[in-house]
């Protein structure tokens, strides 16, 4: 078998088998004469043009997600679920719905990333409390699902390689934008992960990795059917991040923001998501019998504190500082507060979550390349959300920061909110629900 | 600027700038830290499915013409032709009108290449001719053309490495098939040769690099109008490839085969290949007022054995040994001889190039991979061409090779011929011209 053959075919629209999928990922992550970057891609370009039909893009992920280790959650003896967002701005959506639906009696087991650019990672958030590991071993992971029903790890380096040197390829040979590459590589590292239940949650709009509903829900869907081919039970939100979720931007601001919402004081979108999200999970997890049923018991876990209490013992398990989880006035606050004002009167129609994301970054709550420190404390606050009405002078949003000279952020955060005369619908957090 | 930026370009179907397409050929072809390999096979592949458009083409050829050293021809004190063939089999044009051309009065400067695979090369015929040197200085070239009106070269290592560079790389990641790749590869060689006229004879049919007239007829166009917008006086031809040219296949055998055209005991196919393309060389170099003319007086040069004299001339200057050309029974004929035989009667209605061509390369007179010796005296005799009628029993072909067990190999031969009941029209071997 020749990879330029492999090439050729996918170039010339034809679909690849099982053989010449299974050769070129091994032959790709293999450590002695892999295939050549300058081949691969090659065919990247070429599956971006001509894309990839269920079954490739199925046998791909399962490929790329045998390319390394893959963990055995066999031990522990209930549904394991995992949830997965595609990234937004102020997405801290699995510091909430994790513990709210392993309060409920879910197992979750979650693996999780870092962020970068516009968008936050979980791994991020977590690490802004002190002490807290993210690196278990298995044999941890395992035990703590099963004495304190959820844990989210980093992930190690010998899961998925195929994935990590395809994804940096991709990155620098304007491969990235293929919904069968993207979903793939999702897939993969969920897929080993080991979790019998998934539920992506994939965003769109400009805050998102996908702009719009069309190719978000594409995006949604090829992954439900890659998971659903390999055997687990995936399902998937589509949800809107034409603005920042919740109010805080930021880790330990979003920190701060995911304790709030477990005492039942979250904003408004950041609960409702919650919701929906928590509630999919447990008829996943067979814990309920309908979504309705699960809604209830989520929103009574963020009522009777056992959510709050559950996200005490994941930080409490993982080494981290729980009384910080606690009193959350011990989360340092950032040399800087810089308020943001309205100029005119109005109700806000948008607010760029691309712009606002960026904006975080620059104020040192991100990282521009994987190399950079991220500070903490770093970040926005709004005080207006879609629909809010505002009057010239108000407060729209608060930036927090170590840096000076961040007068354009502050100009950036300001434009970065629309204001029409007329008053605004608000839209739903939940767009669709694919299953 | 960055590399990944004008992939993506290229990939949404954008169009590059001179100064991107100036950066990806500077940056791709110089020794220190250049563009890596992986970049530049996305790039190809992205053009490959988004096209170029004429200027971006022509900026290309540019560029890549002046990555390396181009050939000063200004010491020529007239218009200097040049002809290129996309490739054939049987295809020794440039070593009948060449001479013709040149005894008329026009300075021919070819710079020619090797064979591989199906299709033979000019080089290597003349190497067929014991001491011929193909490796001329600049200053040798320039002078035997003044002085001799001819001069056929190799090209050299200094001459467009970002092509040598890029071809080789688009060998092996399947991006060989686009025309602006192909038009820019064959042009920018073309015109860092440094005639002011080029004829291009591009084929097409089985085989031919193209394997239809369309697109034949795009990559012609295409060629002729990078040429025009470099300033050369650029023409093109399409020819029938469909069944090889003239009757000799085969190095020495081709060569013997140009001696007998110039003798004026030619095949039909390639005298008449010859006088067209002839004539038009003749109207670029501006030695007659119109094609009649030069039709006329390439007649002539093919009956006087002016021609045949320039031919001689040429072995002289370069070193050959040119009692071969006046005694072409000195060429080494090759230990077997095997005939082809008819099976049943017709007419013929097609023979294969492509299986003639790959025949002649396994009876030795081709190479499979460039480091293959080839065996001057090997090759196939044709007997029999399209239109011809045929009785079972007549001889099709004689195979000439010094191998053993070629079996295979004849029986190729015999199955290349087509035959039908009904008289078959012969087609033209000119189907167009594009000027």
């Amino acid at each position: 078998m020749r990879m330029v053959d492999i090439i050729e075919k996918k170039r010339d629209g034809g679909k690849l088998s099982e053989e010449e999928i299974r050769f070129v990922i091994k032959g790709y992550s293999r450590s002695k004469n892999p295939i050549p970057d300058y081949q691969m891609s090659a065919l990247c370009m070429a599956i971006l043009f001509r894309g990839m039909d269920d079954e490739e893009i199925a046998i791909l992920t399962d490929a790329m997600m045998h390319s390394g280790d893959t963990i055995d959650l066999s031990a522990v003896h209930d549904i394991t679920v995992d949830k997965h967002s595609t990234g937004g701005v102020g997405d801290k959506t699995s510091l909430v719905v994790g513990p709210l639906v392993s309060a409920c009696g879910a197992k979750v087991c979650k693996m999780s990333g870092r962020g970068l650019g516009h968008t936050g990672g979980t791994l991020d958030k977590m690490e802004s409390v002190p002490g807290m590991r993210i690196g278990l071993s298995e044999e941890e992971f395992v035990k703590q699902i099963n004495n304190v029903g959820i844990a989210i790890i980093g992930q190690t380096r010998s899961v998925d390689p195929a994935d990590k040197k395809m994804y940096a390829l991709r990155d620098v040979t304007g491969t990235v934008e293929s919904i069968p590459l993207i979903a793939s590589s999702i897939m993969s590292k969920k897929l080993a992960a080991g979790s019998n239940a998934i539920l992506l949650d994939v965003k769109f709009g400009s805050g998102a990795f996908m702009k719009t509903f069309e190719k978000a829900k594409e995006l949604a869907e090829t992954m439900v059917k890659i998971g659903k081919a390999l055997g687990r039970d995936t399902r998937a939100i589509l949800t809107d991040m034409d603005q920042p979720l919740g109010l805080a931007v930021g880790n330990s601001l979003e920190v701060k923001e995911a304790i709030k919402t477990l005492h039942g004081e979250g904003p408004k979108d950041l609960v409702e998501l919650a919701i929906e999200a928590g509630a999919i999970m447990l008829e996943q997890a067979k814990k309920v019998n309908n979504l309705d049923e699960g809604r209830a018991k989520i929103a009574q876990a963020m009522h009777d504190e056992s959510g709050f209490k559950k996200l005490v013992a994941l930080f409490k398990a993982q080494g981290g500082d729980f009384t910080y989880i606690e009193k959350p006035e011990k989360f340092p606050v950032s040399k800087y507060e810089i308020p943001v004002y309205a100029e005119k009167d109005g109700y806000v129609r948008r607010i760029d979550s691309l712009e606002i994301g960026l904006s975080a970054m620059r104020l040192g709550a991100g990282r521009e390349t994987m190399d950079d420190v991220i500070d903490m404390s770093a970040g926005i606050l709004l005080n207006k959300k879609v629909g809010d009405e505002v009057k010239k002078g108000d407060l729209l949003a608060t930036c927090y920061t170590n840096r000076m000279g961040v007068e354009k952020v502050i100009e950036d955060v300001h434009n970065a909110f629309s204001l029409e005369k007329d008053p605004v619908k608000v839209p739903p957090i939940v767009h669709a629900y694919i299953h």
